[in-house]
């Protein structure tokens, strides 16, 4: 796995730049790549020094040593995605790499592109001999990664879908939700089945609602000309939401590897429904770069959701993702139920709440009742909290650092499999049809006013 | 209830000294007292000045006023238990007091002494005019407070019991185990029951075994004359630790007050059974002030009891309290069953605990799996805390000053009743059967050689 070559499509975009650059530098100081060629492609006319350069500013350790070692071997092709010559081009390039640095020939292809482009970026893979669908025999690996989302509904999913697999295999094939990369996210199924004191609170005797939060405080950035086309339901909760939905309903696998938790993940999916759809787009967003002035596209949404399993029957799943909203926070509350109260006075007024913290800190926190200090027979509510962040002297690796590291070593649980991708958008499609009209609402806010009607409507209250 | 008398008896002891005269006064300084005088009783020819001063020293937060105002309104009277003269002469004092200062007339009595002078108190109490059966119609009150232990066996328990109630009735009888109003103690019942998340897992079907340790780095001090006679077993074990033993155990009550958690506590208690004791005596214990040169009085026990209620069967509760050990420290460690391991490699090696401390430091902790950072599929133990008596700013009263408290406004939650009693002595006289010989320890270190033994036979290992 230290011995590869990795092309980037898409490498002058925005997450190339925010995200993916930085993980391989980070591969790179932690020695996790050693012979190795780095390929920028994208359309612009521009270099490799001006796609690496701005991507500096998004690393947080900075090494002048490591950084010139990723430097020296990355390179820039300019290349049209819909041109077979310019993969051909591409092809002899690396070729020439490998051959003057022995590199055996692991290719790694990350499409941080449209989702459009993943069939033509696929068919000339193959046709400019990039890469070749593989057999048992073979020695080295090429393997693909498809950045979400993965088609725009359905109808598309499925024609993408298609046209990979008359390429490839589905062993080399990476649909990727960077959230399933995220520490504290791979964590909640390890808390989940590691521990006994969970499961027997886990289910619709015990728990109230989930609530799953998802927000940004910044708004589309340059993402604009993609953004405007698919909206918050489609760029989040069509994937990242659903999937932590899926992690937190999902029944117990036989093993916590790759299939098993697929097919447990898949068999929530399956059962979703989405019942109530609040979309909102904040002020400003239809005067944001590429966006169409009279652009109707959602930059928030809020959902109920339920999972029709026999453990959740009657549970609603709350989620809501919004961008340019106060604070910047990933959260998942479980809010159980109310216990009869047995005191004369002073019931609790707050049920017990599991957090997972996913961003800015990942946190895990109970929140319970306990003795008033001082006071017989009054509880007041305390947190306990693990904050995994926190611990000194160890580095969360970065969601698309491990990504990349799991792509090299061909582990395919961090991969979304396509019924999954199935399932998710079959849910969403349903969704549009029970969504409210897109609502407008003020920057660094909590969403549209008609939020509050939302919770009166199905009688519940954000906890954050 | 700011306006009292309150007689000490045993006011020149051990226990008068570090911890009931500091709560008095304490009392003085939270303005729980106003009008009021504290009389200190006892055999000793000594001067109530000798007997505050030294108490000084047990005080945290000494203010001067307060302390004087303390001072101002305390006398102390020599006084034979078994003279009933000494008790008129002390009925005269109190009642020109009363008249002097204007307090109507409420009495507590406080006996800090041996259980064999409880019957001689109460009989010289009433005889006397100190106190006397009160009916529904009087408008002040006079109760009378039992220090631990309540006899030194079911026998002696009995005829104290039955000599108490000749005389009064149990509205004003206070059998007290101070542990009970310890914050963390008293915190146990409201946290279990107002709390979704604790009761599934409170049973059998997950608890392993359930260790509860009460270990202190001293040795008796000047206790020698009253230890001696009655050891670890009957000073600690039958009070204090069955009392938590029936606290983790007992069933929900109809509401968390008085009698309906007394109640549940007894049902406990009568099916308690000790299965196993090992006993053990600290090397210079025979040497000690007081004490027996050839005496074979434990000063400490490990124990294995079941509490033989459907919710329990096969669940062990360890006990283990002892002086002259490494460290003081009162904690409850429940011990979950193992899940099944669904990770490939690298498997939890240990359970998942909730632990209670209660001293020296009030925490509550929750022990769990999480992933290890940065790496795939692997756990690592994680401690969630809350640290009760690290919340600044919130002073927790101890435990005497709550008792004494409680006692003046009539709150009988924090008496022992005496059919608690009967069925914990009924389990101390059963276990004496099945103790071992009284092992030497060597003082500083976790106890006799044999607790190891004890370990293997049983199959456990003490947490802490």
């Amino acid at each position: 796995m230290n011995n590869c070559t990795i092309v980037l499509f898409g490498a002058t975009g925005d997450l190339a730049k925010r995200k993916i650059i930085p993980a391989m530098y980070r591969l790179v100081l932690d020695k996790q790549l050693d012979k190795f060629n780095i390929i920028g492609a994208a359309l612009d006319d521009t270099s490799i020094e001006n796609v690496l350069g701005p991507a500096k500013e998004f690393i947080k350790e900075f090494d002048k040593k490591a950084w010139q070692k990723f430097v020296d071997n990355a390179y820039y092709q300019q290349l049209n995605f819909t041109k077979e010559a310019d993969f051909k081009k591409l092809n002899t390039l690396i070729a020439d790499l490998e051959k003057q640095k022995k590199i055996a020939g692991n290719r790694l292809f990350y499409c941080a592109a449209a989702s459009e482009f993943f069939c033509a970026i696929t068919e000339h893979l193959a046709s400019s001999g990039l890469a070749r669908r593989l057999d048992k025999k073979d020695t080295t690996w090429n393997r693909i990664v498809y950045e979400k989302p993965f088609g725009h509904d359905l109808a598309s999913a499925h024609e993408i879908n298609e046209c990979i697999a008359k390429h490839f295999n589905e062993e080399q094939i990476y649909r990727i939700d960077h959230y399933l990369s995220k520490e504290l996210v791979a964590n909640i199924a390890l808390m989940r089945f590691t521990n006994i004191v969970f499961e027997p609170l886990w289910n619709n005797r015990f728990i109230d609602n989930v609530q799953i939060e998802l927000n940004e405080d910044f708004g589309i950035g340059e993402r604009g000309a993609y953004y405007d086309k698919y909206g918050a339901l489609k760029d989040v909760v069509q994937n990242h939401m659903l999937e932590l939905v899926a992690l937190i309903a999902m029944e117990t696998p036989k093993l916590l590897t790759g299939d098993y938790i697929r097919d447990k993940r898949t068999d929530v999916l399956k059962h979703v429904r989405i019942t109530d759809v609040l979309l909102g787009q904040y002020d400003g967003y239809k005067k944001e770069k590429y966006v169409d002035p009279a652009s109707n596209t959602d930059t928030f949404v809020a959902a109920q959701v339920f999972v029709d399993t026999p453990r959740w029957i009657g549970v609603p799943f709350y989620l809501k993702t919004g961008k340019r909203l106060k604070a910047k926070e990933t959260l998942i509350n479980i809010k159980f139920k109310k216990v009869d109260c047995l005191l004369l006075k002073d019931c609790p007024t707050d049920s017990n709440y599991l957090t997972f913290k996913i961003a800015p800190e990942a946190v895990f926190e109970l929140e319970i009742n306990a003795k008033k200090h001082g006071v017989p027979n009054q509880v007041m509510q305390i947190k306990m909290e693990f904050c995994h962040s926190c611990i000194v002297g160890v580095r969360s690796p970065q969601a698309y650092e491990t990504l990349i590291e799991e792509v090299m070593k061909g582990e395919q649980s961090i991969s979304v499999r396509f019924d999954e991708i199935e399932y998710a958008w079959k849910a969403i499609d349903a969704a549009q049809k029970v969504a409210s009209p897109v609502y407008p609402y003020k920057p660094g806010g909590s969403g549209p006013t008609e939020l509050k009607d939302f919770e009166q409507k199905h009688g519940m209250r954000w906890k954050t």
